[in-house]
């Protein structure tokens, strides 16, 4: 695992979660991931190419993605919406913007595909390479969200 | 919709299956997809970036991928376990490989991300865009799957 993603995808998650939706985002210890379980209701996923070709995945709880779309766009959902899938799109597609801004400063250049989103109880998500699967768990006041990110080496 | 993508997709597949399983494909009429849910048990993801910026994603159903693998590596599987998602990336890698060198010939250079597996009873699947979502129904004699991809445009 290059250590020199870690912190891009960090800073990126926190900085458009605080940007977009004023929620502050603690960071758990990162980890190489072996179950495929996803941790949570609601994924969006995003594919990388470039000077790396990978995959992104953010999966967040429902009372996760319910409070920051309450305070990203001033509407409550009590369900798995259309307008939450896009939201969810939306926010993959922010923070790996962030993270990939971040990334360039280090020479290193990804493109990135357009985001796929998934639900369904107990869905698994499984990034396909023989390289580590790390994932970021972070902590807010409303509940957990994690991302995870793959290359291959 | 842009139809010089629909072909290189609904021949890579139909390559890919012949050359690694030596099963025919069915192809049925392409259709603008609506409905999020999966069709399927088992879906690959793949993201596209370069001349476009897309995603990619194709969905068996169990009985049509086991008897993929049982063709394709002689091995029966009789739940989706870390061989059948491996199984299932490795086929999203080379049927959207395929399908990128007949779009090179076209002169859309696509680069492709790493692939990422899904299961879940009843997941669903969006593509994040508001372009069209393409979806490619295929047949087989073992049971059905389906393409899906969308582009930003």
């Amino acid at each position: 695992m290059d250590v020199r993603y870690i912190n891009p995808f960090i800073e990126g998650t926190i900085n458009v979660l605080k940007t977009m939706a004023f929620i502050a985002s603690k960071p758990g210890k990162p980890y190489i991931k072996k179950d495929p379980t996803a941790t949570g209701d609601i994924t969006g996923i995003i594919g990388l190419a470039g000077d790396k070709n990978g995959s992104l995945s953010i999966t967040f709880t429902f009372p996760c993605i319910k409070a920051v779309l309450e305070k990203m766009l001033g509407e409550v959902h009590d369900e798995l919406n259309a307008d939450v899938h896009d939201a969810v799109g939306e926010l993959t597609n922010m923070i790996c913007g962030d993270a990939r801004k971040k990334l360039e400063a280090q020479n290193i250049n990804l493109t990135a595909g357009i985001p796929t989103i998934i639900t369904g109880e107990n869905h698994t998500i499984t990034h396909v390479t023989k390289s580590a699967i790390v994932a970021l768990p972070f902590t807010t006041d409303f509940g957990n969200f994690s991302l995870e990110f793959a290359f291959i080496d």
